[in-house]
């Protein structure tokens, strides 16, 4: 399944109910899971809503808590809404692309851990430098070799849930940045709960996939980097993740799919996921040592090789349209947003 | 008020309530609101236990985003307690020390930060070096000298929210490290939403202040930052907090307080939150630029100058029982557990 998190447009109250995307078309799974209830089970009207709504739920973590109860509905969601006819007596469940908003797919994720996983893109990182006004001879860099501690273990750096956003919403650039960058990345999310997991029975806790902007605040990013902590202000505002989450059992194989950036229609940036120097499996088998991964986490692949601006000496202005397209996962599109106060 | 997060031994189902410490008892706050409804207003039966768990609810972060409305109602719960008889026919309100279990305060804050506002534990940090096995020389440390930015900016990492212990819990060390650390800190943690507010006026952002040791496996961490995204692994497996949440009317100046770690009775260390480098309204400013905080949301002092083991010498073995005691907000008490697996 193509799983989404939508709105409808020109409704009251405003509330984000979970989808899918099918045949080109948009299912409220929750309204058709009641629709199925009322139809063709025995469920009393009366507990219709409170039976359907707690196993589709509204948000996606809470979904992905409810284990393969929830997915089932949702299956079952799906496979209704084929059947039943537009014109039902009771409510609407299948919505065009031009009724509805799309919202990012996770809201609220427990954690989002971003890894370094493309040796290319790290090397090439180091190695570039960029303009900056305040800076006493007007460039900064990384500088440095790819370090050992790389081949030997994950690394990666904790980004914030609360500038999450999903495809075709802004992304609002803080004024305190002049050089802005994108990130092509994909992402897996976590399903159920993984502590001391194995990579051999790891993929038993990823429910599925997504595509990911890392938006960057590069001068911010090269500046804070230096206190040794790693990134905040420079990642922190804003990360687009969508449109939707792609459950596992639509993917053949993870490790081969093509990756695209465009702005404003031109390609900038090509790659593919078979260039991680490490799978998603061996991720979580190291961050699940002594710590839970729980459902709705997301460990974000790192940026491919060549898959953002510092990589190729270009950055992004005010109005830019950024689309990052991963085979199978579909397009993630956002617009650059210049803030001249916040 | 000293707010606090506890449930009672030996009940079923088990369940955590928030509580207030007041004369060395436990105020359940929502049972408190609730007999208070009940006896002194005209509020019907059937309402009483939805509008008192509404606006007390079980969870801090909820509670924090009531507001107003569910500060108000927690003091009127504590007016009461001290009121009522403690045989009402009703149900308990009041609890010694010896029927409950107190919990970490906050156990979903939406993001914890935690910021490194002390010159002395930096510099320190920076020349201490630890003796690993897998390393070359035995030995390795961060090196280098304070840098420039820190003096410019707050430097900080974010950790995760499911490995938050409270006071009395066990912390249990992952056996990837040999190297244990307590940090001596403690915390803010904000009660109202807040983006791009001045330093002037962060201070009504927060709700109030608990005591915060970042435990630490110190091999684990001068390796992992190496990578230069920052601590993970060496961090992430345990925070403790508590043993209250003390709300700032109860702290005359929060940046005077005598701050002190004791390991298995013995003072090792000792400082003052009157060495923070920059106020927590200095980090709101920064912090809340283009990025939201909100109710829940914790950000840690980081140590204290010598409040660590790595700037002492000397490390935490299994068994050893770790006191940090920050004056008004109490002590928090936990003991080292290694893990032989994990």
């Amino acid at each position: 399944m193509k799983l989404c998190s939508f709105s409808v447009k020109n409704s009251y109250p405003f509330s984000e109910t979970l989808g899918a995307f099918v045949d080109n078309q948009f299912v409220d799974l929750a309204a058709s899971y009641r629709t199925y209830l009322r139809e063709c089970t025995d469920v009393d009207q009366n507990r219709v809503f409170d039976i359907a709504n707690t196993l589709i739920p509204n948000d996606m973590t809470k979904f992905l808590e409810g284990g393969t109860y929830s997915m089932e509905a949702a299956k079952k969601a799906v496979e209704f809404s084929k059947e039943t006819s537009p014109s039902n007596d009771y409510e609407k469940i299948i919505y065009s692309n031009d009724e509805i908003k799309i919202h990012a797919p996770i809201k609220n994720p427990p954690t989002i851990r971003d890894f370094l996983s493309f040796e290319e893109h790290f090397r090439n990182s180091l190695n570039a430098s960029i303009s900056v006004d305040d800076s006493k001879d007007g460039t900064v860099s990384l500088g440095g070799t790819v370090p050992k501690v790389w081949y030997e273990r994950p690394i990666y750096y904790k980004t914030v849930a609360s500038t999450i956003i999903g495809t075709e919403e802004e992304c609002v650039w803080p004024s305190y940045s002049k050089v802005r960058d994108y990130e092509l990345e994909f992402a897996c999310v976590i399903g159920k709960r993984a502590e001391n997991v194995t990579a051999s029975e790891a993929s038993n806790y990823i429910a599925g996939f997504l595509i990911y902007n890392d938006f960057t605040a590069r001068d911010t990013q090269l500046s804070e980097m230096e206190g040794r902590l790693g990134p905040a202000k420079g990642k922190d505002f804003c990360t687009a993740m969508g449109p939707y989450l792609v459950t596992v059992d639509e993917i053949e194989n993870v490790y081969n799919l093509s990756m695209t950036a465009r702005v404003n229609g031109e390609v900038w940036s090509q790659g593919s996921t078979s260039t991680m120097y490490r799978t998603f499996e061996d991720i979580i088998e190291y961050v699940s040592q002594s710590e839970p991964l729980v459902p709705g986490d997301i460990l974000g692949s790192g940026t491919v090789g060549r898959g953002c601006g510092l990589e190729l000496g270009k950055f992004l202005k005010d109005g830019d349209i950024i689309e990052l397209e991963v085979e199978g996962l579909g397009v993630l599109r956002n617009q650059i947003r210049v803030n001249e106060r916040g």
